[in-house]
């Protein structure tokens, strides 16, 4: 399992991941699912990957290998000449791993599913962040709704949902992105520590945040913590319920 | 889609359901899946159901008519001497259902998946909480876990997770679960008002919560609201992550 999820506001983009995977409840291991690329000079891009992981690193290979063109010319992230046009090289590659995988997998009861989270800015266009399906089409995240998330979303969006706007700071959507990751944790074991975390400020050509969160990380451990006493405290505010009990 | 709690504390038993169905996003409607049983002098107890309305309902139609043993005799949960004999039935009717529908289903790609929360009390033993699936076995409601959720159950898990123990007053269970209810209500359409709710206190025969809330309950529309305000306040009063952007 996997939960990964990508904000993109005024100030710019922020992008987390935890990285474990199971094949099965005995069988656990770590892999990085937060890929970083910089382009010096004209940008940088991240790529958030959930499902099935021998799709997902095929079509990471596929990329880094390069995608030919109906002109037989080879185009990579780095050719990209914008994100817009990165992101459709990178829902090519996840289209094409997603049908040769997806084929060896139909003899099997194991999901072909796989999907990407891909933001970043290149050749100073503006950031952008795109969720891409497996079918390799894709949508943009635009500032009503400015979050997307991917693989096992539903225990992390409520506080998502309740507090993120166009207009949270970077480091406030940090911030909510990781009490979103601890409530995921908490709620499946599939998802787990360490997080890797990437962020792009509005007018940045690389990286400002490319970090690895442990188990052991002082603030990490600190925010969980808070977070159980703050809601604690919240729910306490809240007056009884006024409806009468009959005896 | 369906959410339903049930929470069975020290001091009693709190059980919601939401009472939205629907057959596709354009074919909605109204439904009540929390069903209430009162055996004045003996007990009472909830039912809250999850999954194919029309399994259910045939689960609950079943039930009253009342189900024959082995040996010929009709069995109804009013003749039912305990709760685990209660759940026993339940599960009976759910299974004869579930088979019974589910071949129907079978040719289409309709789920037939279906679930109950059976709680209450029988006869002056304890209040018990069981969940019970559509093959007709059950687990209970302990001490280590005290509640239990069906259908759309992972947005509203996270504050339950952090806040439900054993001795959570039936108020404050109450409120919570109200919190549960409203944040699947937020991120999952097919999860909608009014709310149902049951609540039995732990020396109480008969039922000492019955109640609907409408979606223009002050309270509700209150509780809402609050822990929206809470949630920002809370999160607010925990520091700025300490990791360095570089620029």
């Amino acid at each position: 399992m996997t939960y990964c999820a990508g904000l993109s506001l005024r100030d710019g983009l922020v992008m987390l991941a935890d990285t474990r995977t199971n094949a099965g409840i005995d069988d656990v291991a770590h892999y990085r699912k937060l890929h970083v690329f910089e382009y010096p000079g004209k940008g940088s891009a991240a790529l958030a990957a959930a499902g099935n992981l021998s799709i997902t690193q095929t079509a990471l290979s596929l990329l880094a290998e390069g995608i030919s063109s109906n002109d037989g010319e080879i185009h990579t992230l780095e050719t990209a000449n914008s994100m817009f046009h990165a992101a459709q090289l990178v829902g090519t590659a996840l289209r094409i791993a997603s049908e040769r995988i997806g084929l060896m997998l139909s003899q099997t009861n194991i999901s072909a599913q796989s999907s990407f989270l891909f933001g970043g800015r290149m050749h100073g266009g503006p950031i952008k962040l795109y969720l891409i399906y497996g079918l390799g089409n894709f949508i943009e995240c635009t500032d009503d709704s400015p979050f997307f998330q991917i693989g096992e979303h539903k225990y992390g969006r409520p506080i998502l949902a309740r507090s993120i706007t166009y207009e949270t700071s970077l480091s406030d959507a940090l911030k909510l992105g990781l009490i979103s990751l601890d409530s995921t944790m908490r709620s499946n074991l599939a998802v787990g520590m360490p997080i890797d975390v990437f962020a792009l400020c509005r007018d940045s050509l690389k990286p400002n945040l490319n970090l690895r969160i442990e188990a052991s990380d002082p603030y990490f451990c600190s925010l969980s913590e808070r977070w159980s006493q703050a809601l604690k405290a919240a729910h306490n505010d809240i007056p009884p319920p006024p409806y009468a009990m009959s005896w």
